[in-house]
């Protein structure tokens, strides 16, 4: 940690900054310059994280040299996890597209879509059985009956299903039903549903928050590799910024960023982020196109009628055409899918 | 429910967007310009929220003309909400200051810096026992001891308590010991945390989401609200911007903005928006001009040491000046403090 | 344009609103709702822009019905605008690639660097002779002479040349010397600028300012159409968002937005978005993917001694590698390179 | 400056960083840790500045130590400016308020406004020559015409008068009438111009940008006392974020954080920010409460006819009360008004 003091401090100052860091058990390092003293205090960053190091008197800034975050840093392991879904790998040169309704609606609408993704080649079927509604008078899913009916549909097609977990409480019953517990982006920070299904053991599509820095997205996947699973994918959806002309900005940069970063894979939601649906297909080829490793489509077999995000929902015909286009950016960029 | 038609569309495109409106039991008024055809859905909006209208073809834009919050609205309730904590009006002409440390340490820090905060003029304690750090390898609070100490902190001073609800499942633990229970920024959007303090009946202290606009804070007051609790005290925090040289940028005109749209009291937490303490200060007093209700000040015995957010917080007798100054800016705008 | 009146307001008030509408030359049509009484104002809406509807008594919101852009808009003009620079085709099939150093240095590497970009596939050359730096005490470019070793380096390789302009002083001369005139990100909304080089009659690449929106960016292309220059190339590079990771968050949904809404020609600056040279890659492909019509990068020959942005410039062989790679795309997406 | 390493290099990437630093006539010292080697560079940093240090090899981060601006900052000038504008003091205990018309209109109504807002106590015109208009349809102000009106407002009243500056060409002309030129937010860092007004010498306001950090708002003051004029009032004027309710998020932190790095002059537009007059006298309290040396109000004798802004200009009635209502304000933090 460098800790850069203010101009025209006293020796006392000085003292005082690094006995406390000492008394933390890291050893000093002090440079004194024509400008500022500069303190660099070496050893473990993170016994020194509690400390109010910015409120001692006389510190300008505070600089943190370690990454915050280790069991998912590439530096921890440095090959690329890949995660086995019911056979579906993730995170390898294959790449995999998730694909089905926003919610759950009922079984023949279910199933109907699970055979048509999986004819279009999605090798998971997606679905919301609890819903995250802004407002409390919209529609929250079929719940338990949701998660019974996306059984079905794996019995039905052979597909892994994912579906969305709000609740701690519901976590049991969860993992009973679901190849792939996912964590929305409005509960990317929700700690104890994190530590949940760090505990859970089944894997984890974590979903960035809408104004999740990339290094909180990766401390939030630090919270469930705490607990002891690392079967985590990491899904970009869109952040919020002040453009209104789609829903958020789909940030592609962080799939570079977070390949460097982290070994885990990672997705992109383009269903989401746009909002619209005639914006999914140019999303999801650019997607690929910057190198990662699956999608995540929404496809309603009626998206006039949906009773959630109809708007940003591709009919079956237009998914399975969006597949042929999207399989020869692939080829182009040496993956397959 | 405005629907902007594209150009030169079919009379056939006309004529499914009105049925579709029809079917959900609203009237319809058509408007032909030269340029474009306009369609007023009139009637009750929310039997259109879930149709996917945007999906349709022929469509270029939906604009509601509802607000989607009701039962938190001024226009629901003209006159503004006064919530009765142990005897602490909120809302009313006098000001509420909340104030204690970011987390229970120790009940020696805590009993005197509750004594001290009172003596200044605070008259709710704050105190995190079960708190929401970022990295999973931060001090996580006392927990279950956290709140005992808190208990013990009011039998001692006679001040009201709040402290932070993160799950569910500890709803009732926290009903036991506090008198207001906090839903923190990270949680704002977690549905079903807001559902259960909507059903717990106790005063909730909600603070708005680093990235939510005003109209999703107020959807989140409506969730709690819409399960019979509307003891709700909303407090803007800050949000996230590009700005870096504070931690978050302080939203004061959301008071005013709030104000109008609202029955509900609104207090400014000027602790964590600006990360540093000697922005609290200024931020304080600017917040009592602008019309808040009330604040939420972190104060510490000894910033230094404190196991979280030492950065931010007053030690007592700087927080006894601040109350002072604010005293005054609250004559000057016609308050009480 | 839609008036949106508030709740329990008198017939005075309404009549007030609609007099100054009729006064403005608009026809009205009124709905009296159960909840709100909704005027519509038909007829050109501009001449209602100036009038400040909001400020009157009794008004709510109001909702533009028309775009405020309409030369540059895809309503006007159907097909895609394509722009000719010296044999240089910019928006029909094949993409075009612009590439070159940040800023003009010196005759031997702006030489050699053109003839390494013409050879990898580039069309045009970039290089900045007036650098608009953020810093007064930065390299501020060579200005004419950085000029003239630009319209060297054309004689040398044929290639047509582009290069910013920052003065309306500076018009003239800029167009003795380049093919193609850049307005900058931070001049995006300089309104004067927009204007000269909209009666200069040049080639004109506009790029798309920080936080700018994509209806204003629209309506700076508009400022320029409005002197009479259509020639107009829209760049994006990158928006500022709360994210540090990268620069700026390079906002790819912009290129299918922009495609629907306008007939100019959409170019994507990776290189400036980024910040880090390792990021131009992944990012210019996703470019070609998402329906970009060409690419603006920049390439140093000796990028650790560049005098400005060497952190972003990729060396000439790592250029060559990335257009083939990116041609790859452009084929798998029917375009070629 | 520090330069942290990547993790595992070896020691002749090392040497190579090492040596670009010495080459720039930097000091070196090298802190090997046992995680990462960092590097401190000893010395001017600016020299360093243009070398493109993250684009060596091994490099993982850059950390600047000192300030980008010298002459604005407080560590170079300890105590606060005040600027003298015909008598006027700008920065003094006493705090000022310039108050007109968004546009100059007309003369009767420009006089009236500034009999109006002097007997109000505001004690320096404003008033828009040369509009900066997001539509090139829009009213752009009467120019020269505009200004010669100004002159005679101020003979009418004797108050100093404020106008904005587009165009470096029209410096001379605006010298002549105005006693303060105004730099707007959009021309922020249109760099030409804070260099002519720089050079031109006269008092200078300059309006944050809208999506600028305070590091890059100082830079631009920089701009212009690097030309030798340090007559500089910086206004913050609301920034760009994700919020919709207001047009842009006022930065009332920036006050106090600005007031630590450097000594020039603060003021507030309560006007521009909100976007709507109903706003304008909460933000203006606050503003004057967080320690803003003064304010830029719009006011119109006629809002609902104004040519521009109307939705955000107060009449003087509202105007004359609201400055009996912010003196109160000032009294209760010290100040005058």
């Amino acid at each position: 940690m460098i800790i850069v003091l203010k101009k025209d401090i006293t020796q006392e100052t000085i003292d005082h900054v690094v006995e406390k860091i000492k008394t933390a058990g890291l050893a000093v390092h002090i440079s004194k310059g024509k400008e500022r003293t500069i303190i660099g205090a070496i050893g473990d960053e993170s016994l020194l994280a509690s400390k109010a190091l910015e409120a001692l008197p006389g510190v300008e800034s505070v600089m943190p040299i370690m990454k915050p975050y280790k069991l998912v840093s590439r530096e921890f392991q440095k090959e690329s996890s890949v995660i086995d879904v019911g056979g579906v790998k993730i995170g390898d040169t294959d790449l995999q597209v998730i694909a089905g309704p926003c919610s759950v609606e009922s079984r023949d609408s279910l199933v109907e879509c699970a055979r048509q993704v999986k004819a279009a080649g999605a090798r998971i079927l997606r679905g919301g059985a609890f819903k995250p509604r802004t407002s409390p008078y919209d529609f929250q899913g079929l719940g338990t009956d949701g998660l019974k009916l996306l059984a079905e549909a794996k019995k039905e097609t052979g597909l892994p299903i994912i579906s969305e977990l709000m609740d701690p409480r519901d976590t049991e019953l969860m993992c009973e039903y679901v190849d792939i517990i996912q964590i929305g982006a409005r509960n990317m920070q929700n700690f104890r549903l994190l530590m949940e299904v760090g505990k859970a053991g089944k894997p984890v599509l974590l979903k960035r928050g809408l104004s999740a820095t990339l290094k909180e997205f990766l401390m939030s996947a630090e919270y469930i590799a705490s607990q002891g699973n690392s079967q985590i994918i990491l899904c970009e959806r869109g952040i919020r910024t002040f453009e209104t002309a789609t829903r958020n900005t789909l940030d592609l940069s962080a799939v570079p960023v977070l390949k460097e970063e982290t070994h885990l894979p990672i997705f992109i939601d383009p269903s989401h982020s746009a909002g619209r649906w005639n914006l999914v297909a140019p999303l999801a080829k650019a997607a690929i196109a910057v190198g990662a490793d699956g999608l995540m489509i929404e496809v309603h077999t009626d998206p006039e009628n949906a009773l959630c995000d109809g708007a940003q929902s591709l009919k079956p015909t237009k998914f399975a055409r969006l597949m042929d286009e999207m399989k020869k950016v692939a080829t182009a960029v040496g993956r397959n899918l």
